[in-house]
Formats: C-alpha cells, sequence, structure tokens
C-alpha cells in the first residue's frame, strides 16, 4: 500500500500512515492536495476527518464535497500532545500551534500565557519553535524526538480520552466483505423544511442507526447546508441509500471497515 | 449600549459592535473571554456564530456550550477580505492569515503559492505583516486602513455573497416582542438511536421550520455529540421546546430577532 498524506514529518498523519503498514508515503503539504492526488492521479490518501474534542476537519469535509472520491477506511488514533522546547528555553514567550491543536488543548495554553502563534501543522510548529529564541510549541511525541525538542509536560490535551478519527480514501469504492459502516454526503437542493426528518424516518424505519451527522456550508449562501452522515452498516442500508435518492441528491461515500492499530485501544 | 467583542482593532467583531451602535467597546483577546465577562461580569457580549464558506466558529459553540448565556439578537454581515502589503512590497513570501480567512480565501491563497502562517485574528495578521520584510496578509478593509496597510486585491473571498452571522449575548434572556428566530442546544445523556429523529418530529408535527442543525463533540469521548438548532419562531415553539425537553437535555439559548445594519444587505 501506497499513501499520500499530510506533512511535513511529523505530523499526526505521518504516524498513523507509517503504522497502519504503508509500504511507501508521499507527504504533501496541504489536505486538499491529498484529495487531488487520489482523485486526479488515482494514488491512496490519508486524511484526517473528525477529532473528539475540536469536531469535524473542514478541509477535509471541503474535500469530500469537492473531489469525487471514497473513503475505505477508517482509523481511530489516541492523540496525546506535548509542551515542548529547545533545551535551554526555560520561560515559553511565545508559543506555536496548530488550530486544532490550540482547541484540544485549550486549557493548558490559557494557563500558560504565552503569545500564540498558530501554525499550518504540527510539524511547522516544532520547526518554528526552534527558529525563535524564547518560544515553545505543542506538538506529538513523534515530532519532539524529530526536531530534537525538549518535552516540558505531557499529556497536556484537555481530555485524556482525546481521539482522531482518520479515514483512507480512494477514486474507486474498496470492497469490504463486511463493511462496519457507510458515509452519505447529502446536498438538499432546495431548503425544504421537513426534509431532514424525512430522511432519518428512512433510517428509523429500516431500524438503521445514525451515528454521526455533521452539517457543513453548501457554500451557496448563508443557511444552505450540507449533511455528512455515518450510519451502522446493516444489509439494509443499500436499500436505504437508494431510497433517500429518490428524496434529494445524495452521494454514497463508501462503506468500509475500522482498521485496527496494534496497542491503540479507543 | 455597551459591548465586550473579540479584538484587536480591527476585527471584524469590532466593525460590527461599531456600527450596530455599541456606546462602549471593550476588546478582549479571546472569544472564550467574552463569554467569561458576559457569564460572570454581566456584560453583553458580541461573537462570530458561523459563516456561509468555513461553517461554525469552534470557540463560539464551546462557549455557549460552556456558559450559561442566551443569545439576544443575530446580524449578518457581509464579509470581504483584501490582499495587502506594506507599501514597497512587490512580492509576497510569507502571508499572514487566520485560519478561517483561508477557508474564505482558499483559492486566491493557492494561486498566490506564498508560505502561509496562521494567526489569531484578522488584526493579528496585520500586524505582523508590518514586522517581517517580504510579507502580506489577508484582512478586512477596516483592518487594512488602521495598520497603513496598502491594497494589492480587493474582495479575495472565494464566493462574493460571504457572510458572517453574529450573535449578541447576555446573562439573562433578551425581551424581544416579536422574535424571528428560536435556538436551542441539545445535549442527548445516551446514544440511544432514533432520539434525534424523535426530536425533529416534535417540530415536523407543530410545523415548525429548522432552519439550521449543527453537531459538536460533546467531549464525553468520540462519536458523542451535542446538537445547535435554530428554528423559525412561531406561537408553537415555547410548547415545542417544552416537549422536547421531556426527550433529553435540552436547554434554550434564547428567542431573538435580527439586528439590521444600514446597507447591508444579505
Amino acid at each position: 500500500m501506497s499513501l499520500v498524506a499530510l506533512g511535513p514529518e511529523g505530523t499526526f498523519s505521518h504516524e498513523v500512515a507509517e503504522l497502519v503498514g504503508a509500504d511507501s508515503i508521499t507527504l504533501v503539504p496541504t489536505i486538499r492536495e491529498v484529495f487531488r492526488e487520489v482523485a486526479e492521479n488515482g494514488r491512496q490518501g490519508l486524511v484526517p476527518l473528525e477529532n473528539s474534542e475540536a469536531g469535524g476537519v473542514g478541509p477535509t469535509l471541503d474535500g469530500l464535497m469537492a473531489y469525487r472520491v471514497f473513503i475505505t477506511a477508517e482509523i481511530f488514533m489516541p492523540v496525546h500532545h506535548f509542551l515542548v522546547a529547545p533545551s535551554g528555553v526555560r520561560e515559553i514567550g511565545t508559543l506555536f500551534v496548530h488550530p486544532q491543536t490550540h482547541e484540544q488543548c485549550s486549557e493548558v495554553i490559557e494557563q500558560l500565557g504565552a503569545e500564540v502563534i498558530h501554525t499550518s501543522s504540527n510539524a511547522a510548529s516544532a520547526k518554528a519553535a526552534l527558529q525563535r529564541a524564547g518560544s515553545g510549541a505543542i506538538v506529538s511525541r513523534k515530532a519532539a524526538e524529530l526536531y530534537g525538542l525538549h518535552i516540558l509536560r505531557s499529556n497536556v490535551e484537555n481530555n485524556p480520552d482525546n481521539v482522531t478519527r482518520f479515514v483512507c480514501i480512494d477514486a474507486t469504492p474498496g470492497e469490504t466483505e463486511k463493511p462496519a459502516k457507510c458515509s452519505i454526503l447529502v446536498d438538499p437542493e432546495s431548503d425544504r423544511a421537513g426534509l431532514l426528518y424525512d430522511l432519518l424516518g428512512v433510517f428509523s424505519r429500516k431500524e438503521i442507526n445514525l451515528t454521526r451527522i455533521e452539517s457543513r456550508p453548501s457554500k451557496r449562501g448563508m443557511g444552505r447546508y450540507v449533511f455528512f452522515m455515518d450510519i451502522t452498516y446493516s444489509p439494509a442500508c443499500p436499500g436505504a441509500i437508494e431510497e433517500l435518492k429518490t428524496l434529494t441528491n445524495v452521494r454514497n461515500l463508501g462503506c468500509y471497515s475500522r482498521m485496527e492499530v496494534p496497542g491503540w485501544t479507543c
């Protein structure tokens, strides 16, 4: 398996790509670039979809809307963060942190009282802390090791059960014999009142369990949304998805199973 | 009216606070700080709730979950962004941009090909561009003027109909004679399948129009969400909200009307 994922070296995406046993990994600078490589060059990709503290990952949701790709597997990663600084730094005047990491570690950041500068990845935070005197960063253990940063405090996430859900994406649907879940994207053409209720009614009648619903702006103006829905797989799912299609625009994003990583329980 | 809003000078929050006619404005460094001032010190606050391109504003949704406050008014602001640089800069090597602004202007940023550094507000982007040679920023017209930056390109947002919805928050409910909308926060204790369908059924039976539903992690572990719902006000709303409370944990975030700003049509 060859995977495209968000870089640079030391991101959580990089770590997950290594642990799921990819033979080769290509790191690209943005999540959008991962989608482009998958949709246009037939690569397989790995992207973060949601975090238990910070919620849906905007660029991934937008990528699923913009590109014809399918989810082929999901992976749940327990995520721990570390307050780090170059050795010798005693007081952190400036803290480099990715916005998603900021949301996951907001309590310790508030206590710290340093000037906060947002970055485009955890690895970028590590690099930036090396370049400015008196600064620190919040990064993964792997990034701390890779960039030779000293760990000042471990597990600074607000919630010790912090988990990020990653998904593998592909230009063609996966062929899982026993999928665990299906994901669909609902794009209502109109704002008909009660449409969402009618859609959920299809699941209710077929006893299908909705595990997640997330709205996202349709980009067609304020007050218009698309919906990402995840449902527990059952033999009734394909029929239910066909029935939804009679009600509005529905795209099946794929039925897939969970990929387990030894040692990760979440 | 005295308002607390996100600073520093030149943020969109600052601009809205001025235009709605606040007598005095206190600018604080984070959205969380706005909520704290409202909940603990009895101030009135102004916060961005959602954008038509980038979606819900995480720190505001988290503030509504964490603090006992009420929404007392909503304001829709047409949002335009400007690519700026200190005078004399011809090529932008580094671009400073707030993550929400990045999402709203992703197309022009991609074309630009500069190194992107995220900041904590549009005003912070403007300040940073002044301090580093060969850098630029994407900010509001007001921030460009305030910080003396040269406008290289106007209206660089992906969508010309870009709108941000702000809300006023208060420690006590508003007293609007003719509210337009009600907002509620649903926090399901259990993950009972079909609960969401039952909740929407209450609105359906009472012919209440759901205008927005947004999920957000409950912070109690992956796969557990709370729901923010907005409904169009009708005399049936108070009864419907009481009925929802018999089904699960529901908080009425307030019934309120829209505040119009002369010259803004969106």
